[in-house]
């Protein structure tokens, strides 16, 4: 049978995985002789055991806890649950990752009317025994049998104002036992029994607390936005509890070896004397800083650096360590290493590289990649934040902060912002018309749709903070007016976002820039040293890749030229185009569209100048550039010389039941080869142009989208290299060209031989890859998505971090196929699981050349991919 | 060099695939020892070749031809182009498979003012000389030359009138130089140039008409019907002419050697004196019937019947033969299975295993399944429908005839037949809620929508005659009116549908039932005696089980429990669930829906019994089953003690964007466990009684739909489980039952050996895994699939066909990872695919039990069946 409990005298830091972070760490310290409680650790795999009985403890794990608390007792010297020197726990739970503050903690556990009393006379301080007492009803009161902490605050307060205390502290032990008398008839009638006086049983409750609290909602929640598996499970550690509210030769404290703001090289931190635990960040007694320990307490603080020195010198990375001073002694009560924010993250990395301690491939996994972003993006003032209650909270969609006047439609945003307004644009959800309105936005937020909504990918396309999904928020788009949980606003009220958080804001919170330090430059050189996949971005203008440069981006890997369609002045043509009764008018239209087009790709070729641009053909179904109001209609009506009804009907033939797997992508080209013709025109005359005057090299990629069957593709590549080789021949210059396909329609992923046989590449589009292999719209996926996390059907969002196996495994499959058939072909991908690091790492392993992603997240996805390629190799 | 040109003794019948059906039969009659013009067959190679090299034929190839026709002039001792005895030819089309009147044929091929001459001359007959020159002209220009055929008519009508003559025949040779003058001046003016007199220019000129007769647009659509690739090319077939024209002792005729309309053993066919091929099927002379031959010229008519035995014995199956007599001399001109009717199909199959020509299993491989069909449906009177002209056609999507009056709304339909009307639904589209008024109509006609829209898969489902997506109809629902090409009709009026052909009729066409004979009988017992596949049928009511087990159904593959929900008294409790504020009121409106479905399932088991039956639980989006109707909602908002708004407001959350994609299938039940519950309730309790009332044991098959993930099929399964185990235990009786899952969503395929441990069968819903791989919706698809079928991107519609390469491939995936984890799993197909012969052959291949189709398609599915285990063993 497994072993399921562990002394930590028997463990060590490599097994994370099996005792959990903070279990190995306190074996790894019991190793290193560091002072600790001693004590022991129920394994992850417990854990998973008692779930997968249906929530039941085996009887034969108990037997194993009791011998670990057999020889617990006999280390310690002290008796569990009575003696004359009682031994009391802490039990609290420890992941493989940690999990801060999501789940739960017990102290001082094996305490009863008797232990007490010997407590008291032991320590020849009834008033920290009772202390001691109090605390643990209320903690197992609120941890294991959910009955309200807000219930034994409400005791205490009343206690506390009988006795006209300011503080807890200023309770004497008489006091406290009417408090603790106060909690166990509060537990009576809240739980119909006596508050349980068995010290064993108080142990087992608690550890099943602990397996229970695995699978909270908010648990799930934090799992899933940092994508970790529920079959993990949570190890327990049980310690023997030592005391800093003995006295004021105690205390209890919380410290960094460096600052986790700034990665400043300096002991951080802070403690309270005469305290448990929680009162340090309770936030009711003010705690000190940690340097002051030097004064009160010298000895203690000398020995607290050097071993916080030696666990970061062990660890090669910056410790968060708690600790606690029982009667003039030190104890670590854990260390991990310590979250930091990106710029510290940072900072850290490079320091440790300089000071000898981290190669650089080491420093370059000690940073989580999506936390780069926040360097990225503007951010709310620290000082107005903490000030602030946010008055709803919705997907963290686009990062950074945004605060602006808000407006019902891209029009009034369009407005406001030549009005010289800051902007936070409110609809129920965008659609491609909004574009122009979105980018002059400083924020969005939307009412439906999730975080790979419309709204979403576009705004994170463009940098630009967006809260999405809102499903609170009630909008009202004709009256202008937006209702979130009891606040009302009109158009023009001021709204701040947090596309970081997803928090939503009243009122105009100031934003500072973001700052990028030397040492990101420094760091990310290392990480494109190390890295064997290039990073292209997503841009469908010439800012969006200028952008992207600046972050480091190797070339466009998708330019979606519908967005191009988008602006005041086009979009009739478009329409136009789209509503043509025949072939000439609609030949016609194109002409006219042709030089915008043209010159949009000259701006982007002259960005990029020699770096590769992959350009897809129109993609969407014709129905989104329709126009929506009717006046549009009248308007185009007349430009057009028909009547209203009759393009009305026009439009109407173009409604789609299912818009996603409708008339679209190549279909489009199939059905008017004329719109591929017109815009492979604009592509290689622009490439011809820039070629020219920046006299540099220029290899356009034209990209077909939505191929299912090697005839789609051939008949529109036919097209394509039949215009392009008429338009290089009437220029008289050289000039290659690639032709090749996404791959996102699983079809094209099961017969990718076949395409591979006339395509010069692919590139994934795992968005609709995703959607079709798994069968839902990403759009629609909101209604069940949340039930799906809550039953753990899903751990994270398809979307976002890629189906390994399923998605991946069509992936695998057109890696092979088209690389058995082509050894040269170049494979990418454009969707936008490109800029999700544990996605990158999947593409490293498939083998493709590059991912492509939004500008922002190109710095995430050049680490992701250096990390890959140092752990995978 | 691959050889392109084969005479006709240099090949034999197994050559079809290289030389065309035609060519490989003129071989093999000269193997035979027939009687034939000699000549030569330009192979399908040639056509393909022709195709490859941008429409243009080979030099090689011409010389080839060149060679053949030297070859030609010496075995008969003519001379083409001229000398005294000049060799004609006729130059017809033959493709591997028969496509009757589908492609070209030029006659009298050769001729020019010299020829024509010493013909008048040498045959002492210059009328038959003027005659076939003028009938030459006149083809070569229309099949060749696209000169329209109509304005040659009206010139030999115009001399006709002239020349006071009733018939062709009453023109002499005189008149007929003036019809030949007045057709070169009419080929001049159209074509700006004269009449070619090369005869080589004229024979190249008509091979390559032939080879681009087969990408006409109707080649095209005929071969889509009827499932012919398009890169199998036609062979060109230059024959050496005979002629029927040259006077009293000359002829031409057809005959089937049995009647092609009932089978019955008897010569069958027409012929005229003095005439070419064309006149005896032109209708301007009437034929004579065969039988009059014998007196006509006892010697020849005794000849052609020896052969004509012999030909059908050699071919073992009925032969449609065409026949010249030349100067008292009979020539076959070629020989072919013929086509018939069912009816006669299945006769003549029986007969000849009678008769001791065909084992059982060769016989079962002379009857095309989906003519089958024909036989379970009404027809129109043959009278009546000669007599008609239909005013328009559009897809032949459910087959069968009616005649009716047409009603716009599934309402005024029920009232009418209410009334005691036979009603046609005309309407723009149909939706779930039309089904009621669906199944009271005689006839469906839409105007939007393909073969597998939602009109044409419930009409097939109930064997009701249908018409879809007839775009040129204008449908106004709310005016109640139908413009069809100039015809207005208004509600009430008479029209009429043939679901087999497509056609639309104006006014009250009589139809006659089917008749099935009772060799239909004995044949599908050999059918059932060789097939190694299961057939099953798609039926939701006890209706559709009973008609489906009359045809043959082993069981029930897919039983829809939402059909149930649609009838008048039972959608608004339905609705009340989807729109209840919370669970329990969902529980509640349940708890009144229960009933509704236990009796559904009562009935459906008691028509059953033992057979296996496979029901499927809720599978659509929610939003299918809302009110659509102001009224509906008042309504609705009374019975359920909510506002109006509030009501909408929870129905317009239901909105989705892809519905097919969206909340549906098993994420249904996920969201409400309870609607699951329900559902497993009535099943089971049905079950238990049925078993009880009628003493037989039933197995339940109950089967999760849109399975993507073994997590989502685990939590629903578990549901299953402790529903049905619950109900077992409380009526205290022994039941066993299966629980599995459709295999519809690619992830499902591609994780078919997670979900097969834990899943008792695999269904596969073709429908939606069609869509799904390929990423179109089949109501969309309209859009562009005819651009794809005239652009030769597809040859069939994939969601009738299936897509072996893709889909395919798919499915042979999940048969082999399924039963690679679980060998005794049950493997099903329950799509529209089922009863597609071709289809069903891949199913068989591919290794699955069972195809389950609706009702009227299972005959086919058996016989198709039982040919592919002939074929494929």
């Amino acid at each position: 049978m497994a072993k399921f409990v562990y002394r930590f005298s028997e463990g060590n830091a490599d097994m994370r995985n099996l005792l959990g972070g903070k279990g190995a760490n306190l074996a790894e310290m019991t190793r290193l002789g560091m002072p600790i409680p001693q004590g022991f650790t129920i394994t992850t795999e417990a854990c998973n055991d008692y779930y997968s009985k249906g929530e039941k403890i085996d009887e034969a794990i108990v037997e194993e806890i009791m011998h670990a608390l057999r020889d617990l007792e006999s280390l310690s010297g002290k008796t569990f649950g009575g003696g004359d020197n009682p031994l009391l726990l802490s039990v609290r739970s420890g992941a493989r990752a940690s999990m801060p503050g999501m789940m739960n903690t017990i102290l001082n556990l094996g305490m009863n009317d008797g232990v007490v009393a010997t407590l008291a006379d032991k320590t020849g301080n009834p008033r920290f025994a009772y202390d001691s007492y109090r605390r643990f009803i209320q903690m197992f009161s609120d941890v294991v049998m959910e009955v309200p902490n807000a219930s034994f605050e409400r005791v205490l307060d009343r206690i506390k104002e009988e006795k006209g205390a300011k503080y807890d502290t200023d309770l004497d032990a008489e006091d406290l036992l009417a408090v603790i008398a106060g909690f166990k008839s509060l537990y009576r009638e809240a739980i119909h029994e006596d508050f349980p006086s068995d010290p064993y049983s108080q142990l087992i409750a608690a550890v099943q607390a602990v397996f229970r609290s695995w699978n909270t909602e908010r648990a799930i929640y934090y799992r899933r936005m940092n994508d970790i598996p529920s079959n993990w499970g949570t190890a327990v550690n049980v310690q023997m509890m030592v005391f800093g509210n003995m006295g004021d030769t105690s205390g209890t404290g919380v410290a960094f070896t460096r600052d986790p703001a700034t990665g400043e090289k300096k002991m951080f931190g802070e403690y309270l004397i005469n305290a448990q635990g929680e009162d340090v960040v309770a936030g009711i007694r003010t705690p000190r800083p940690i340097a002051v320990l030097e004064q009160d307490m010298p000895d203690i603080y000398k020995q607290f650096i050097d071993k916080a020195m030696q666990l970061e010198q062990h660890y090669r990375d910056m410790q968060d360590m708690e600790f606690t001073i029982e009667n003039g002694r030190l104890y670590f009560l854990q260390t991990r290493n310590g979250k930091r924010t990106a710029a510290a993250a940072l900072k850290i990395a490079v320091d440790l590289v300089d000071e000898g301690l981290l190669s650089e491939k080491e420093a370059l996994l000690k940073v989580e990649p999506k936390q780069l972003d926040q360097l990225l993006h503007p951010s709310f003032d620290s000082e107005a934040i903490k000030a602030a209650t946010p008055i709803g909270t919705a997907l963290p969609a686009s990062p950074g902060s945004a605060a602006g006047k808000i407006y019902f439609t891209a029009e009034d945003a369009k407005a406001a912002h030549k009005r010289g307004e800051r902007v936070i644009l409110v609809r129920l959800e965008t659609s491609p018309e909004d574009i122009e309105g979105m980018a002059l936005s400083e924020g969005i937020l939307t009412a439906r749709g999730g975080r790979t909504s419309h709204a979403a990918v576009v705004a994170r396309g463009m940098g630009t903070c967006c809260v999405a999904g809102c499903g609170e928020a009630e909008i009202d788009e004709r009256k202008k007016t937006l209702d979130l949980n009891g606040h009302h606003f009109a158009e023009g009220d001021f709204l701040s976002l947090d596309g970081t958080t997803g928090n939503i804001y009243a009122g105009d919170l100031p934003t500072v820039p973001a700052v990028i330090t030397g040492d990101f430059g420094r760091f990310m050189g290392w990480a494109d040293q190390y890295r064997q996949l290039q990073v292209r971005t997503n841009a469908d203008t010439p800012y969006d890749a200028m952008t992207a440069i600046r972050f480091g981006a190797e070339g466009i890997g998708l330019s979606r030229t519908e967005h191009m369609f988008f602006n005041e002045e086009r979009i009739p043509k478009m329409q136009e185009m789209i509503l043509a009764g025949d072939k000439a008018a609609r030949c016609a239209a194109l002409e006219r569209l042709l030089p915008y087009q043209r010159d949009d790709f000259i701006g982007i070729y002259e960005a990029m100048q020699e770096r590769p641009v992959t350009v897809r053909l129109l993609d969407p179904p014709l129905h989104e550039f329709l126009p929506k109001e009717e006046a549009a209609f009248v308007q185009l009506a007349k430009d057009m010389d028909v009547s209203v009804a009759e393009l009305k009907a026009r439009a109407q033939r173009l409604h789609e039941f299912n818009p996603m797997m409708g008339h679209r992508g190549c279909r489009l080209c199939i059905t008017y080869p004329e719109i591929a013709e017109m815009q492979v025109r604009a592509i290689m005359e622009a490439a011809i142009a820039v070629q020219k005057t920046k006299s540099c090299k220029i290899v356009p990629e034209i990209m077909i989208p939505l191929v299912g069957d090697i005839k789609e593709f051939r008949y529109v590549a036919g097209i394509i290299r039949r215009t392009a080789d008429q338009i290089i021949a009437e220029a008289g210059v050289q000039m290659k060209y690639l032709v090749g396909t996404m791959i996102e329609v699983p079809r094209a992923a099961l017969t990718a031989d076949k395409i591979a046989e006339e395509a010069d590449f692919f590139s994934f589009g795992t968005n609709d890859l995703t959607q079709m292999t798994l069968g839902f719209s990403r759009d629609d996926a909101g209604a069940f998505l949340d039930d799906y996390y809550k039953k753990q059907i899903y751990d994270s969002d398809p979307f976002s971090r890629i189906d390994v196996d399923g998605v991946g495994q069509l992936i695998h499959m057109a890696v092979e196929k088209g690389r058995a058939v082509r050894p040269s072909i170049k494979l990418g991908v454009c969707g936008e699981h490109g800029g999700d690091p544990a996605s990158v790492a999947f593409f490293h392993e498939a083998g493709v050349q590059y991912v492509s992603c939004s500008p922002f997240r190109v710095p995430i996805a050049r680490l992701a991919a250096a990390q890959a390629a140092i752990t995978v190799g």
